[in-house]
């Protein structure tokens, strides 16, 4: 595995990848590795003949009272597992050289980042959408993959990339979890072994949340009030937000169902959405997410639309 | 010429194009072509073996009460010009295939974006970027032309350009004149007959402040009031802004003199200060823009810092 540095030389290995005809595939990561992004590498692997894998803690997606500078480094580590994972190139650019004197270009989609992990971290996305731009542009993938459990970001990716024409295509990976439930991240190490055994409520307050709406629950709000006892249950826990939207606007709803058909529209339009419950709640230091996507079956129409079927 | 107006379409064929090692040369215009830009495809074509040229007005960087609807078009009579000027693409996206439903991906440079036009026109450069960043992930071209008359869209381009690590060479072209010294723009044809005698104007003013600055004034606030005077001379002239800007950053100075340096610092900075003298005046319907940039020889250095020369 070849380490690079240098945005330059970089680049040049990608165009020489690239006019032999072979798809490179990308993931971008801030190391402190764990299980979860190294299943990222395997579905890159799977879909692309050569993988290349950055290590940049960004430090524009931080806010100013966040953990940039306490943000975990396991370089070493992190350099045998990838090579041992058999990936071909890990990009490590500096901060100096993505952020060049008098930097001032962001790459931004308001309305998605307005709400979830957005709102609790102005101008987190902003960082996220325009550094993962930038490594775009300099490696040049075919494909990128990404992390379920950071849902939010996937779906912003994704329409950034739609929305600027970037030839990319991304995949995306389900959550890898701890025995006891607790989704993997490099944030986890902040945890203290109270926190960390608190913490398996995250999961279990979605899981509860499947159950009842199994169970015929719609209501937003008495799901949600349910999941906030439960995860409230744990003392060291300080819930951020406990949210349920609609996955493809973000947008919060009040009760889980099939967008009625709006029989004044002249053509059927195609109706998605699944429903996104996410979220994110402090242990100590540690602020951790986690989600999950629920389809509901039934598709409820007005008495007038029988046609719509 | 090849007229294309699907993106996927285009992609194909700049994939093709890159795959035989071709360099793609591109200019982006909104059409209703003029002699200026047909010297932008010039130098695309001295640079490049492959050219593509867009036509895309872009709803994204007019404002609300600005002439999006009735911006000149004259598709078939520019469908010629470039076809007898050597282009091999003509790129013609629709609007809905550029920004499609949902769309919410802004490409932003607020600092550059704050002043001059950008000050008069908000939200006319993130248009800008957003869709010549759209373009350039189409097109993929190896460089780019612009014209020095937007001097600011100019230079928030190879900003960009720089900032998100796009692989494109940006290069420009100075301003192409009428006879009168009127700046060829796609607006012009909004002159009636005296608007455009009288919008020569422009250009004396700049002319105007360059042989005060020759004879040695390097007050700001002078020299504009000269120009003032002069393009207030002309009845049809509405003045939108006069600046005398720094031309590596658009901020406004007082005086036109070399930044001292600054011997606080260990080492000596680099120090380009072009001046850009940059004018917006409305004639009737037209907001017509014009500039010059100016280099002070001199270097004024403070006293203790003669080691510094």
């Amino acid at each position: 595995m070849k380490v690079i540095k240098k945005i330059k030389e970089m680049r040049h290995i990608s165009q020489e990848v690239k006019s032999k005809g072979i798809a490179i595939g990308f993931v971008p990561t801030m190391g402190a590795l764990h299980e979860g992004q190294l299943k990222l590498i395997d579905v890159a692997k799977k879909n692309a003949d050569f993988i290349v894998v950055s290590i940049f803690v960004n430090p524009l997606q931080f806010g100013a009272d966040e953990d940039f500078t306490a943000y975990p480094k396991t370089f070493s580590r992190d350099t045998k597992l990838l090579d041992s994972r058999g990936v071909d190139v890990l990009f490590t650019p500096s901060d100096k050289e993505m952020y060049l004197e008098g930097y001032e270009t962001y790459v931004e989609l308001p309305e998605l980042s307005s709400v979830l992990c957005g709102a609790s971290r102005p101008g987190h996305f902003r960082g996220v959408c325009t550094v993962v731009c930038s490594l775009f542009n300099i490696v040049a993938p075919s494909l990128a993959v990404f992390g379920e459990k950071d849902a939010q970001q996937l779906i912003i990716i994704k329409k950034m990339v739609r929305d600027l024409k970037l030839d990319i295509k991304i995949l995306s990976v389900p959550t890898v979890r701890e025995p006891n439930g607790l989704a993997m991240s490099s944030r986890n190490v902040y945890l203290t072994d109270e926190e960390r055994k608190d913490s398996a409520v995250l999961y279990q307050s979605l899981i509860l949340a499947k159950k009842l709406v199994a169970r015929g629950e719609r209501k937003a709000e008495k799901i949600k009030a349910k999941m906030r006892a439960l995860i409230s249950s744990k003392p060291s826990a300080k819930i951020d937000y406990i949210e349920i939207v609609r996955k493809n606007d973000l947008k919060q709803v009040e009760t889980l169902e099939k967008m009625k058909i709006d029989v004044s529209q002249p053509f059927r339009v195609e109706i998605k959405d699944d429903f996104l419950i996410a979220v994110a709640v402090w242990f100590g230091k540690a602020r951790l997410i986690d989600n999950i996507t629920l389809q509901i079956p039934k598709l409820s129409v007005s008495k007038n639309s029988k046609n719509y079927h």
